[in-house]
């Protein structure tokens, strides 16, 4: 699995962040899917190796500006660009409410298809290779967490069992692998169920939106390799902001993965006030953070392979469950 | 007065060229205008002198989305850094109903007063020191074209006149060349409009929206020392492609310019075909053509200053109405 950060920052861009958007893609093949779409993902998706016309799916998190005023341009283009294919979008009943407001007041005329599911935790949506289902999270206006889980994992056959069964190597063996049922000339079926098991196991990857409580995913997060969830800021800026804005802190994201096992986690979303590179000073008067303050924190309290997005970064999930950059 | 272009593109961004957006600004002083929205304009901003907080009015040309997309965003990033300073809004009726749509389907929150006007040709602004008029143009939905007209242009006195009258140097010529009407010591009133004539001319720049009829700007082109127009395409491609996108070609733009005698022509909005540098052969397999194409034609018909924008490229009308690279 190929994860793209087109945007991680929160609220208003920066010169280095744009506005959350995170695209997942099989390891292999061109299909993609997208989870949040902020303000100029689209430009973003210029410097990509990512096909609008190939995008499956939007997932939207929450209806909030940061997380979906890229969405109308996104659409607009492909229409501009010829795109045929059939679109979906998912996301709360008010992204739809929101397209198609926009349509009707800015004459936009799609003529592909585009399908909206409204999410609810009965989702459960094929795309791009994936599935996805989603989890109610813990923030000021009604917000999502998306569960990605690969299919089409490789089945690996029980030889041992067909061999003690009397089941000579053959044909059979390759319909069974490919998940087929088979009828042998002795009159017995073979049920692939029985006689194969999951070669490894499906990687998953849990992608939430804003959310001041990330217990909230611990069901959503049972298998998972790696997490992507927002640290707006470290603990003591959340505590200077107040709980209003109800967003994570790295502390309490670090400490969920850590209890919760994940060996992977990458924290996105932060406060435009950790503009500033580690290396530079914070700039005083613009109250300037660095964002190796995060990355501090969240150590403290996580004990797994533990990265801060950038823009642009691309990120491998290998069959193995290691996160490696691209 | 100083141009800034934040966006150059028609329909969809390419890498070098954002969705249309330009910046008009006094020569003096931080107030702003900005004429279209598109998508990005809050990022193009971020690497300008530009301050969101000190925008006094959007003029919008029409509700195409390479228009008006960048519009919530840049709204909803002035909450965030806490502007409280009144911003007025002016554009086709559309423009607001997308803006009231957006700001009810997104839970967007908007604590400084936002004003609507709705364009139309009896508009009379005044704003950042402009004085702003509208007048319709040929679109295939309702746009405009907007003349900014330099206020406050320093009054020059009739020192001639006040001798002959015997009215003697001192607080009175300064109040007069204020503007102030002057009540003498001998009972005379003296009218400021009387003894002052504008120094110079006032600076006048014209922005259009998409326009396939630059005729449309006869009138609002009167006394203008630059007209920023659209030219989406060379008048080849224009024929290609057919009559109903109802954009301009540099040579309808520019034999229109020379035939009202603008001494000076931007060009801008151009089709993304034209993402490809002079001095690289266009990408076949994309359709690709040169931007130098657009620049010759134009240059065909057109004897006076000819520029094509660029992206954060920033222009000077000086007071002598010569338009100077910043």
């Amino acid at each position: 699995m190929k994860i793209t950060f087109l945007g991680t920052s929160s609220g208003s861009p920066t010169k280095q962040r744009n506005l959350s958007a995170t695209a997942v893609q099989p390891e292999t093949g061109k299909p993609w899917i997208l989870v949040d779409c902020g303000e100029a993902t689209q430009h973003r998706l210029l410097h990509t190796p990512l096909s609008p016309h190939r995008l499956e799916t939007i997932l939207i998190t929450h209806i909030h500006g940061d997380h979906c005023y890229g969405l109308p341009g996104l659409l607009a283009s492909c229409q501009l660009t010829g795109r045929t294919a059939p679109l979906t979008l998912i996301g709360p009943r008010q992204a739809w409410e929101f397209i198609d407001a926009v349509i009707r007041t800015t004459e936009l005329y799609l003529e592909y298809p585009l399908e909206f599911i409204e999410v609810s935790e009965a989702l459960c949506h094929e795309a791009a290779g994936f599935r996805v289902t989603a989890s109610p999270l813990s923030h000021r206006t009604q917000c999502w967490g998306y569960r990605v889980e690969e299919l089409d994992v490789p089945l690996q056959l029980d030889v041992e069992r067909l061999h003690a069964e009397g089941v000579a190597a053959g044909p059979a063996y390759a319909s069974l692998q490919r998940g087929e049922d088979v009828q042998l000339d002795d009159g017995r079926t073979l049920l692939s169920a029985d006689y194969t098991q999951l070669s490894r196991k499906p990687r998953v990857v849990v992608i939430a939106g804003d959310n001041d409580t990330p217990e909230c995913l611990s069901a959503a997060c049972d298998q998972a390799d790696l997490l992507i969830h927002e640290a707006t800021y470290t603990e003591e800026v959340l505590q200077q902001v107040g709980p209003e804005p109800q967003h994570s802190s790295a502390q309490r994201v670090a400490s969920f993965a850590e209890q919760a096992g994940i060996p992977n986690l990458l924290l996105t979303h932060f406060s435009p006030r950790y503009a500033f590179a580690s290396k530079r000073p914070p700039a005083k008067r613009s109250g300037g953070h660095r964002i190796s303050e995060i990355r501090d924190e969240a150590r403290q309290h996580y004990s797994g392979h533990l990265e801060l997005a950038e823009d642009l970064d691309r990120w491998l999930l290998s069959r193995q469950g290691m996160l490696l950059p691209l």
